[in-house]
């Protein structure tokens, strides 16, 4: 896996339909972090936490749709679709997870103020385009795979990463996984099939 | 009330320790309206939305937090503190409610792609910075008071706003307000109080 250059793309796009992978990873910890720093510390060891998971979301490809203090979300199918765009998603997911623990440890040794993710990766055909207004635009996603993918991610506990059927069908084959009971998600109709992704398929 | 800028700040500034009014603005049926239009024209639309509802919360000197296809979050009482924040912010609310259904009938004469508004205001101490990662920083917040305005927003009904129990306090004598049931959040303890703001007290 090769350096790419993240694609943060604040200049007017065109739209387009597109199959991506979404992910939608949930920082957990921040607010404990909050309580019990002075502003600027809790600023810094922020920004410090994204600095360094936006690296891991550069290698893997992503273009990023947007992070606070608590969440980052990114996707891969758009402005470029890419054969391996799910793979790419779930190699990612499984690198920020493998990576965060020992960058914990660097940050603070003492483990008082540990961070963890939780990470729902969906997937299918949504618009992306350029939203936003005046000289503020994020080249961002409209539909349901964004609102699947949040959804998933207030139900996932840290250190999961968990995935929809649309990447099961795709990937199965080249991932550990373990069945997890159906989920409702609020705005849904119905439960959902979601995995607990274990691995990549030795 | 006059004319103001809004204070979309990507320069890195103090952190601080803030007094804030923070709103989280649901757009509900950006994703049906995502269904039946082409690419370009579900971008152009939600763009005019935004625009629309960006001018009302700069007319009443909202700091921008962040917004998306869906939802816009805004607050007031950073970078500076104002006494009236409490109440800029409602004020905002209510007009953002009123004026968005003109704004659907011109956009959308025939009422096909209507948008609502569920607005959820929560105010408390908070943590305000700058945060992100190499040129893209965003001054926003970090903290209890972001969570509960987004899991209220969560439950909040398409043209209502719901306000908490430290705008209660401020301003009751200045509000029209509805106790309703309490409400459980996600990853709080105890169920809170709220109440639906029906306007201004006579």
């Amino acid at each position: 896996m090769g350096e790419e250059t993240i694609r943060y793309e604040p200049a007017k796009r065109q739209s387009q339909l597109a199959d991506l992978a979404y992910m939608c990873a949930e920082v957990r910890g921040v607010a404990q972090i909050a309580e019990s720093l002075e502003p600027d510390e809790v600023v810094d060891l922020i920004n410090q936490y994204l600095a360094f998971l936006i690296g891991i979301l550069r290698r893997h490809g992503a273009t990023l749709d947007r992070f606070t203090g608590d969440s980052i979300r990114a996707f891969w199918g758009a402005p470029e679709s890419r054969e391996d765009d799910y793979l790419r998603a779930v190699k990612c997911a499984l690198a920020l997870q493998a990576e965060l623990p020992q960058f914990n440890r660097l940050v603070s040794p003492g483990g008082q103020h540990k961070v963890e993710l939780a990470i729902a990766l969906h997937a299918g055909e949504a618009v992306a385009g350029s939203l936003g207004w005046e000289t503020s635009f994020n080249f961002t996603v409209v539909g349901e795979v964004l609102a699947v993918a949040t959804h998933l991610g207030e139900k996932t506990r840290p250190g999961q990463t968990l995935i929809t059927s649309p990447i099961h069908r795709k990937l199965k084959d080249q991932l550990k996984l373990h069945l997890l009971p159906f989920v409702e998600l609020r705005g849904r109709s119905g439960p959902i099939a979601v995995f607990l992704l274990q691995g990549l398929a030795k």
